[in-house]
């Protein structure tokens, strides 16, 4: 089973290519149409290739979809852990992990979707489901940061940075349906965080 | 411009029955088939009235699944205040509260989604806003009850609220997306979010 560069690794370099080729052009579609847009025939339409060439690289529309989230997981993790190498430390340094997913959903929120969301997550597969736990760790490693310097609660760190992103998540969604900002007087997702991570952290120093 | 029963106060005893009817197999529609199932041709096969007789009572598809919208919002609100009236307290009552929208996600998901989430809300619409403004207090009210025991830290209530609401749409997605159990050991949402008022709580007794 082919499912595109990251995990074929003995195919040639013109195969892997074209393989590349196809998913930056799917994403391009979601980002342009949602996942309405993604066709094998628009993406092979797309890259200038016959309509029957995606199959040559994936094994249908799902596939190359879990590719296109699979990649975008890698390239969380891959911000995350600049975040981490960054000299932030403590609470900014989980904000800034926090901005990393806000402009992810914000500029690319039928990828946002298909990463995170029901009822359009791209459909389970082994490289992605690795891809979603890499990035969940990397996430969870700036959660065990801040644990580290009293910033928050020393709780176990896997439910801490999960319940930290499902709130993440949860407001992203708030602020998208147009019903965050008015009633909290948050200007953005980051400011709702900052006020969460504080009173976890009046806890943390109890 | 008639939205349905609920803002059509002077429509006659037979006018408001039909609409009933239309919204009624237009949530059914959405039960069973998702958003893309709901057609005004569908909804009126389903209620076996003409095709135009929609027309009649709503302005358009969008108006119908604003009206389902704000009807599930009104029922979320009444069930809130019913939890606030049963002889459960503090932490207790908030999960409780919590169980009545994990109940409406996992009952009616296309529903649940054209209620909180983005791609696929409602569109916006004054009694729909007010219906959202409604349960959102009726949310708040309980937050307010468990910051009153001192369950919850005395913050201001409408930021907590917004918050807790917040982490409860994110665990729901995320356990929607078979993420949740596995790495959090939490058998369901209720578990992460009386995770996340132990923390609050910590907090607030400090």
């Amino acid at each position: 089973m082919s499912t595109g560069a990251v995990s074929a690794g003995a195919m040639s370099t013109a195969a892997v290519s074209t393989a590349d080729r196809l998913v930056e052009a799917a994403a391009r579609l979601l980002d342009d149409g949602g996942q309405a847009a993604v066709t094998l025939r628009a993406v092979a339409t797309a890259t200038d290739l016959s309509h029957n060439a995606p199959y040559k690289h994936f094994d249908g529309r799902d596939a190359l979809l879990a590719e296109v989230a699979t990649r975008d997981l890698i390239h969380l993790a891959e911000q995350w852990r600049g975040v981490r190498a960054a000299p932030v430390a403590g609470r900014a340094r989980l904000l800034d992990a926090v901005d990393v997913i806000v402009a992810f959903a914000r500029d690319h929120p039928a990828r946002y979707r298909l990463v995170f969301d029901s009822p359009d997550p791209a459909p389970r597969h082994d490289d992605l489901d690795a891809a979603a736990e890499t990035a969940l760790q990397a996430f969870i490693d700036i959660v065990v940061d801040c644990q580290g310097d009293g910033s928050l609660p020393a709780s176990p760190s896997d439910n801490l940075g999960i319940t930290l992103f499902a709130t993440v998540h949860g407001l992203i969604s708030a602020d998208a349906s147009g019903r965050l900002r008015a009633r909290s007087g948050w200007g953005d997702v980051r400011a709702g965080m900052e006020f969460l991570l504080g009173l976890l952290g009046d806890g943390a120093r109890s």
